[in-house]
């Protein structure tokens, strides 16, 4: 049946692509910076300007605390950063966060870890999505005038690639990467220069407009509160730290060392992007609003809903290289395409987060292996149909996403942190060296501050953003940990009920005798070879079966079956309702009553074909007794295939299946043992 | 896989009824009637409207050839009566038209009866279910304003009760049937006694509405096509007569002679009732248009789009019985259950023609076995998707739809009756017996005068109604006709590829030694269940296979198999990608390279749970082997299956699933076989 539901995705999907050996693609530091850091230095496209929206309730007074906002938001990089560098030196084997929490903090822990991540790639596809929706539309107004549509397409069109399994390669992530962050140093670098050296006044499209405060005055209590929630806004600059974490393995030798190097050079990279974009916004008079159909004043008058926000790295861009020019256009270019590839991470991240999870039983385990195509597809298109459906509800806004986003992050930091400092002290319970000693208090101190500041980050995300959107990722986390735990329930109960019992021997287990039958309806060369197989097992008695459908049709065969002199004794059952199912099974019920401690070996002529639609010519019945006969205790069901000139194009068609590339290959780094500590230091 | 897609279908369609044994329900003449003419005798309920309609092309002076419009279709229903009673007793079998043309005319002429029986079954259901919604709605207005709607919604109430077995019951069409025709009979009385005794002047509620002729002073040739084009449409009061002869194995003894009483009883009445109506609605004044927008109109001016133009049965009844009264409200009730007892012949109908045609294999199958839930859901989704499709693009407008409707009936009556003209000259050239042969050659003069008149009419409507829709029917036919000689095909093919060879033995189909190899993942009691099993058959070799995805697992697993002592040596596969069934179908190819004369038994612990998304958890790798393992040559493959404790859900649902009642029982007699007369004369 798996063939028949296969057909559309192939028709789509195409033919896979021929896999090279893992082994041999160790990445260097400068493949992995943008392979891993695509994510957290694409968002410098949306933070800068969520915290001058969010600012921008306050009226456009309250700008002038955007440097500070950057400052706390810098701050936090660099203590996350900080801390990072620990867990890649701890757990170089890769497995991210999950791995930290579960080994230091429980499976709960772990799980919460899981539930969130998974639910963090489903954002960050939705936010990156919308948001290089946004950039490109900055340049292309068609595509601004049909976010919704175009960003669906897009998440279609990755999810494709990603189902037909993209050979993942890091010039791929590279060339954009390092066009993207030139073109935003070099935007700075020339606004500094106009700014600083020539004195130009450059202003951005929208300085002429003036913002209505949403609230006048605001002063106390609520000021804090808004400050608060401008930070949280600015700290979806931090999505996608943890990625170099789980992708130690990939990196070349040493591989600590070298993600820990890396991910210095991400947390420079995107602080001074942040913090540039930042200055260049209000030494530009960039004006952006939370509504910015009612709040932004055209001459008096609100701009109105047909008014499209740009982003604010385009204002930006606008106004320093000048609207339409090759540079403006370039760096949109580049920003929506470091956006997509950011999305695209998602797409490796979430199944090879499902294969780990798999393998400790928390999703089915057919999602373990690696390169099972039909488990990362059902992962990817998962992933995608979530995505979809929040890009759909949120038209597209990635204003309004990013209120759902940064939850998960934060709640992974956090736990991930958290569990460094068990970590360490329990090392430091052990270890008697003075200097790792030292070195491990070190970094203690390190983790340890950085679980108390994410963790004091989530708390005010969690209030300041609660009603604006937070609870849906809460929801979504709730759903993702309820499943695992039913799932991973599921399995130990299972795996309890078939448990081998010690001892001997166990009477049920162990049968005497066997009985085989071979069901027959015609003469043909499926029936003979099933004949000729079921005589070689030399069982203690053998028959063949045939349901008295149509009487003529019985006659013949008795007739033939004598004519041949197959020896092999044939016992027909009557039907008098031109069933099949119910007499064999009532027959096979039949012969276990009379000898209970035998099994009964049924063996079924099959017909092997290569197209979908054969099959729904040929062994239907044979499909629906094979189900009903595994719900009777006893039995064995054996399939005797003969194989139709036809099957030749599903064997091929199997084989070439079976050489499909997984996504997330790459950034994984080459297959090996996923090394068993864990389970030693519990 | 079955069983996950089984679900949605499971949870709307609830529980299966209790079958009762089919020999016992064999219908007597006053049960049969209604069972068999719901279709025929539910056709004037809008057969005279059309008629009324297509003269109005030429004005209301048009009317006046109502009449003999009216003679031409009694006459032909006659005939076709007539044909049919002959048809009855030659061919007692019940195999209808099909069986009559294969028979005489060959396998082709068959094809086209089937597929012509097959779009008429969806175009009963559409027109029936339309004009009973227009039934309803002359006496609750919301049902015709929501026509499409409501259609929609009781195809898809009809089928769902299909879907679920009902038992059919003579008693459900008895009463209906009986009081719509009484109804009907007391409206002409009425009428009758009103207008001749009484002298009433009776007005129909569009009496004083004027017809503006599309085409004034008609006549000649275009005069001579309308007349032609009128009786096309009033042919379709024949609809469903050929039903009959499709159902003789349901009557009692003299089973041909009470058929063909019956049959006669069926003529009478609906020929009286098509009469009788006609001649109320021209008494009455009724005024119909083909485009009542348009032609209609009330004071000179125009009705408008909104005007609804009610069935001329429900006119009628409105100014003989009074609008609203009690009979006005009975007789539209009645009218509308009628139709929808049609409509549900053809779901009756379909399957069972979809069961002569797999047994002659045009068609899956899995299709010919009696009360084989799947094939008849099938059959019946499939009917009920065609009908849906057709009641939307037509606005669920019986006029429009009944331009299809003809074709379909008239060739299969065509080509019945001149098989039977064929059947009777076979017959009289071996026959000698004088009284006899008298008879015989009566017999071909009535089914000679049969095929010639109703050829005749097939030609008329194929002219006159082509444009106006009647190429649709034959687009479906085409269709029907195609797949099912590519289905034949097909399966003559693989007959012809898997005929057993005479002579005594066959070289590839006798392997001399069979290699058993057991799959092991971990010692549990599937697998102890299946290596006792294993040992049990005793092969020639037998060996426990592992892949290697995990060492340490692995290792585990062979320190256990050694503690425990198991005599079955483990052999294990590596598996650098972490893939299982590419090592396993290596392996079993080279073993077979090996020895290519030996099979291989490939032996695979399976775990049976209850429901769908427990089968998600569990047995994929197994499931994806198993289909590879297929294609390979020389191999057959064991399932050792494991109840768990859950399976006991599913054992019990498939037992209760097994006792569901197929549809069209009734009507088609009690199970027996169908004489291969057709065979032998051949």
């Amino acid at each position: 049946m798996s063939k028949l539901t296969d057909v559309p995705k192939r028709i789509l999907i195409g033919r896979a692509l021929r896999s090279d050996r893992l082994a041999e693609t160790l990445l260097p530091k400068r493949i992995a910076l943008p392979v891993f850091a695509s994510d957290p230095l694409s968002s410098v496209a949306y933070a800068p300007g969520e915290v001058l929206l969010v600012l921008s309730i306050a009226g456009v007074s309250a700008y002038h605390f955007a440097p500070w906002i950057a400052v706390a938001v810098v701050v936090l990089m660099f203590t996350v950063v900080a801390s990072y560098r620990q867990n890649v030196h701890a757990y170089p084997s890769g497995g991210g966060d999950y791995e930290v929490a579960t080994t230091n903090l429980g499976p709960k822990a772990g799980l919460t870890v899981a539930s969130a991540l998974l639910v963090d790639y489903v954002l960050t596809v939705a936010v990156s999505i919308s948001s290089g929706v946004e950039n490109l539309g900055s340049a292309i107004p068609f595509i601004v005038e049909n976010k919704v549509l175009c960003a669906v397409g897009i998440i279609v069109l990755l999810t494709l690639m990603n189902l037909r399994g993209v050979k993942e390669s890091g010039k791929l992530f590279a060339i954009p990467t390092y066009v993207f962050v030139s073109s935003v140093f070099l935007l700075i670098a020339w606004g500094a220069f106009r700014g600083l050296v020539l004195g130009d006044s450059m202003k951005a499209p929208t300085s002429d407009l003036h913002i209505e405060p949403e609230h006048q005055g605001i002063a106390g209590f609520a000021l804090v509160f808004l400050l608060l929630r401008t930070f949280s806004s600015g700290c979806a600059a931090l999505t996608g730290v943890e990625a170099i974490s789980n992708g130690v393995p990939a990196f070349r030798k040493p591989k600590s060392k070298n993600a820990a190097t890396t991910l210095a050079l991400m947390g420079v990279f995107a602080v001074s992007m942040f913090c540039g974009i930042i200055g260049l916004a209000l030494a530009t008079d960039v004006h952006m609003a939370e509504n910015p159909a009612k709040d932004l004043l055209r001459d008096g008058v609100p701009v109105g809903a047909d008014y499209v926000q740009n982003p604010v790295i385009s204002q930006v861009a606008a106004a320093v290289f000048g609207d339409g020019t090759f540079f403006f256009v370039l760096l949109a270019a580049a920003t929506a395409l470091v956006l997509f590839l950011a999305a695209n991470t998602a797409y490796n991240g979430f199944p090879v987060l499902g294969s780990i999870l798999a393998q400790d039983r928390y999703l089915p385990r057919q999602l373990h292996t690696r390169g099972d195509r039909l488990a990362f597809s059902n992962g990817i298109v998962l992933l995608a149909g979530a995505a979809i459906l929040l890009v759909w509800i949120y038209g597209a806004d990635s204003t309004r996403l990013i209120q759902l986003y940064i939850v998960g992050v934060f709640v992974s930091f956090t736990l991930s942190q958290t569990g460094m400092v068990r970590h360490w002290n329990r090392h430091l319970a052990t270890e008697r060296d003075p200097a790792t000693r030292r070195r491990m208090i070190r970094s203690r101190a390190i983790n340890a501050f950085g679980a108390f500041f994410t963790g004091l980050v989530l708390v005010v995300v969690l209030i300041t953003k609660f009603e604006h959107g937070a609870w849906v990722s809460l929801v979504g986390m709730v759903i993702f940990y309820a499943v695992m735990t039913a799932v991973r329930k599921h399995y130990d109960r299972v795996s309890e009920e078939i448990a081998a019992p010690e001892g001997p021997s166990d009477d049920t287990l162990r049968p005497s005798r066997v009985h085989s039958v071979v069901l027959v309806s015609k003469i043909h060369r499926p029936t003979l070879r099933a004949l000729a197989y079921a005589k070689l097992m030399r069982s203690d008695t053998l028959e063949a079966l045939s349901v008295n459908v149509d009487p003529a049709e019985t006659k013949a065969l008795r007739a033939e079956w004598e004519r041949r002199g197959i020896d092999v004794p044939l016992k027909v059952l009557d039907s008098p309702y031109r069933e099949i199912t119910r007499p064999v099974i009532e027959y096979v019920k039949s012969l276990r009553k009379e000898s209970p401690r035998d099994a009964v070996s049924v063996i079924i002529p099959e017909y092997v074909v290569g197209h979908w639609y054969e099959q729904l010519l040929h062994n239907q019945s044979a499909l629906r007794l094979k189900g009903r006969l595994l719900f009777t205790p006893g039995i064995m069901v054996t399939s005797v295939p003969y194989q139709l000139q036809s099957s030749e194009v599903a064997r091929k068609r199997a084989r070439k299946q079976q050489e499909w590339n997984a996504p997330g290959s790459v950034r994984r780094g080459p297959a090996q043992e996923r090394p068993k500590e864990t389970d030693a230091q519990r």
